[in-house]
Parts: structure tokens; sequence; C-alpha cells
């Protein structure tokens, strides 16, 4: 076991106390074919029928309900993705102005969403550059906070209640997937449940074009993508971090990369047997269950659960 | 009131009973921001998420259920559809033979779930004059029993499961919206819920291109549809027929129609913002409630139950 880390099951239960009554309980959904297909019993955590359609509003919520009131005049994003909508309702709830910095190219969908719940838009150029440049002027301007969307410790703490959740809900689990981008959901349900139920096997499910996670566990140091990723699931295109890491490399038991068209076809096999519209990231988890290596490598395992992280994907892009 | 119907709520009741444990009591999910949208309090009824994907498998296991035990030498239908696929898990489920007369001309994914639920194949041409004669053969062949997808007591009985558990699952509720294709559906609820709750209002949903039931109600005489409907929501293109009829003269309260951009529009709501894949039939609930003869009607009630009957969409020809 390594150092004390960014979080502990306390934090995680404190947040789950902090967001209670603000986001769902997602449901857990079963589905007989698709156990059939995978030879497992898979037990499914819908947090694409969360509020603002992901995970995201768990940790974005305890964050900004963690802030010293004395702080809380702003907060500032530049995710123009599933956190930057999740921060905005966030921040509406708590009735304190969200800023999102968004490149001027973003689908209109996405700008939609965040316009919805509440937020300001912030035009900045299609560069990281830009974006950083735009992201750190908004933050003097408005002297608001910025609320990273996998490395700051209250959104990884709050990402862990999904954990404490299905723990409760399927009292015979025997291990859970879960998809790696920063890895702050990862982190934070290894935490509580390694904490709770230390036999639960926790697996991380990543794009094999955004494979830093498998690289640093493999390599035992933290190792970034150095090219932005090419992926399907754009949801995990970032790399694991600094707090994430040390978490990961302890607690986290295997890493399981698949291909685009595994993930496409997994995305796919739940639309058609679960008629859950899941973006494609979150098809990661049964399209590592569906490969040949968790075949091999996972046998003993039974009571499989598969974080079904979100749902929002452009309509107008459907493959 | 009218006659005897074909069905009373004892019937509805055993229904319950007798498909208990064989099918999921579906989920009611609310969504706070159709509820904006509406300017009502809204419940969707899951039956997307029914067994086979549709609440046809109510219909088709009471009925299958039902048979006297020396005529369960097999079942027969001709519908390649929703009550096809359920009718061919309910023959499974109850160890018999299952045939399901198919144009050569239906889709692949239409045969495979038929396929995948134990069900066999019978080619005919794609004409109504070749569907009746393979399905006559066949029914002379097998000794079996063909079960009429919307005007068998039993299928009605069964679908009327769907009020039962929404009244449980709802205690406030004003409303129900229901789509109507053959009436199996708005019929079986409407004796059961009126028998309960008589003031429980019951909506039909019925696509403009399709109005058969609409026209039956405004001049009170059964009139069905003269040619086949052209509409995306091919769950409804049958018209109500002489069983289903009477019930929904008495106990229907008012019939709704809406244009094919309405059904596609709340279809899509229903995915942007639900995250569930309802085909279109599905949508027609909500297109109803959106609609402005809707709201200038039907003014005071704020609980509206909407029936998400099912999500066997062709991923090949999502709009």
């Amino acid at each position: 076991m390594g150092p004390p880390y960014c979080i502990t099951l306390r934090a995680v239960q404190e947040a789950q106390r902090r967001i209670q009554g603000l986001v769902h309980t997602t449901p857990v959904m079963t589905c007989s074919s698709l156990d059939a297909l995978t030879g497992r019993k898979l037990f499914f955590k819908c947090e694409l029928l969360q509020k603002t359609g992901s995970f995201k509003i768990r940790g974005a919520l305890n964050a900004v309900k963690s802030l010293p009131s004395d702080k809380c005049t702003a907060v500032v994003t530049h995710s123009s993705g599933n956190h930057g909508q999740a921060l905005a309702l966030a921040a509406q709830s708590m009735g304190i102005p969200a800023h999102v910095v968004v490149p001027t190219t973003a689908a209109t969908c996405k700008k939609a969403a965040i316009l919805r719940f509440g937020a300001l838009i912030v035009d900045c150029e299609p560069t990281d550059k830009s974006r950083a440049e735009v992201a750190a002027k908004t933050l003097e301007k408005t002297g608001g906070v910025l609320i990273h969307p996998n490395q700051d410790p209250a959104v990884i703490a709050g990402q862990g209640t999904i954990g404490l959740e299905i723990l409760e809900q399927v009292p015979g689990l025997e291990a859970l997937v879960v998809p790696v981008g920063g890895g702050g959901m990862v982190a934070g349900i290894a935490v509580a449940v390694k904490a709770i139920k230390p036999d639960v096997k926790i697996y991380a499910a990543e794009p094999l074009n955004a494979d830093d996670c498998y690289r640093s566990k493999k390599s035992g140091v933290l190792t970034p993508n150095l090219q932005p990723p090419i992926t399907i699931a754009d949801g995990v295109k970032s790399s694991i971090g600094p707090n994430t890491w040390p978490i990961i490399r302890d607690l986290v038991d295997d890493v399981f990369t698949v291909t685009e068209d595994e993930i496409k076809s997994a995305t796919r096999l739940v639309w058609e047997r679960m008629k859950l519209l899941i973006e494609p990231t979150a098809g990661l988890g049964l399209a590592v269950i569906l490969s040949s290596q968790f075949q091999e490598i996972v046998r003993e395992v039974q009571n499989v659960g598969v974080v079904l992280c979100g749902g929002n994907v452009d309509l107008g892009t459907l493959p």
C-alpha cells in the first residue's frame, strides 16, 4: 500500500451526504441476453440516467459544495463535455455563476446543453493555448475558482459515491469494470470499494488508442498520452494525473484495453439489447468484458458490475 | 356504459398473476427537463425495458398461458414486429414451438430477433394474401393456435397489467396517454384503470396518418383505416377492431392525433433528455402532450403518465 492518497473512504462518505437528494441514486439494470452472451451476471450502473446525462454531476456538485463560502463567487472550467454541463448545473443549484470556456468550433448541441443548465459560455479559439489563456482571464475577472475535471480531490470523492451505491445495490458484487480517462471515477470508486469490500476487483477499461493508464500500470510509472488520442470514446481522452495515479497504481487490479471496433460493437449491443442510449465511452466496460483478454484472465468472477458512465451522444453523428 | 366488454378488471388481475415473475415490472422514470418543457409532471412507464423490448410480451404470455393444455401444440402469428418477438419468447418459456410467418423482404434485424427468441420463421411473399395463406397452411400443418396481436381477449387483458402497475407506482396519477394501433393496450389499460380509479383520464395517442381511432370516436362508428397507413410509428399501423372498439368508445376519454414531424421530434427529445432508445411509436405520447390541442383541451391535469411502449428501433435506419 502506498502513501496516503488525496482522498479517503470518509471523504467519499461525506461527499455522499453532501450531494444526497441533489443527484439521482441511479438504477442498476440487468439484461439476460447480455448475460448469456458474456457468460456472467452483469449489473449495469446507469449513470447515463444521472442528472446532466453523466456521473460528472457527482464530483462537480461535491466540489462546488465543498468550496469555502468566501470563495463562492464563481466557478470556471474549460471542459465543454460532460464535466462542463455538470459544473453548470452544480453551480446553478448553488446559485453561483458558472463560466464555461468553449472553442468556437464546438458542436451546437454541447453549447445548448451548457446554456440549458444556466452557465455562461466564454468563447475561445480551438487551441489549447487560447483555451488556457481565456480560462485564466476569466478566473481573474470573476474571482472564481477552477474546478479540475478529474484531479480535484473533491471531484474524485464525488465520483466515488458510485462505488458506495453499487455495493448497496448489488450485495454479491465480485468485480466492477470502470472506464478510465483522467481517472477520477475509477480512483474514487477504488478508494471506496476497497475500503469496504477489499475482495471486490476493480478493473479499468480504456481505449487502445488512449492507453496511458494501461502503460502506466505496466511500467509502474505515470505515463501520460503524448499525443491527443483519437478515439470514439471521447469522454476518456484525458490522461490520468498526479492525484489519481497513486490510487490507480495501488488499488486498481488490472487495466484492459479495447479497439475502436470493440467499443462501437459493445455500444451498439447496449442500444439494441438494453434500449439505453449510452455514449461510446460508456460502451468501454462491456467491450472489455467481451474481449478475449478479459475472458482469459478473469475466470472465476461471476457477478460483474459495469458503469454506464454517460449518455451524451450527439444524435446528429450516430454511427 | 355499453354492453359487457370482452374483458373485465378481473381478467386483467388474473393476467397479472399469470405472468408475474415472467415479465418485468418496468420502472417509471421522470425527467425534470421534459416536465419544464411541458408544464406538467410526467411519469414515463418504461415498457421499452420490458422483455423483448416492448409491452407485447404481457399479452402474448397471458394468451399462451391461458390456452387449454390440449391446444398447446404450437402457436402461430404473422406479425414480424413486436408481437412476433413477444409470442416467440412466450412460447419458448412455455416450451411449445412458435411459428412466425415473415415476408421474405423483412429486415434482417427482425428475423434475427425472432430466431433469438427460439421461434421458427416461415417465409411468405410480401403480400397480405400470401401472408394469410401461409399462416392458414401453417396452422393446419402444426395443429396450432393463431394468437391475434390486438383483438384476442387474453392479449388485451395482458396489456391491461400496465394499468395496474402504474396505478401502484404513481399514486397521484391523474391521466395516462397511451399509443393506439389495434387498441389492445389502450383497451386493456382503460378497463383496469377506470374500474379502480374512474377519475384517471385515459387519452389515446395516434398518428394523423393512421387516425382510425380518432375518426371512430368522432363518428361513434368503428371506422378502420382504408389504406395501409404510412407512418414512422410502425407499431400502430393496425386499425382498432371489434373487441377493442366498444371499450375505446366508452372508456377512453379522448383521442389526439399528431403529425409525423411531431412524432419524430418527441422521439428525439426522449433520446436526448432521457437517454432511452424508444422506437418512434413510443414517441406518440410525448408528442401528444406537447401538441397545442392537448394544451388547449387538457388544462387541469398535472400528473400525466406516458407509456413508452417499445424500443425495437432498427439501428440501421435511425433518422
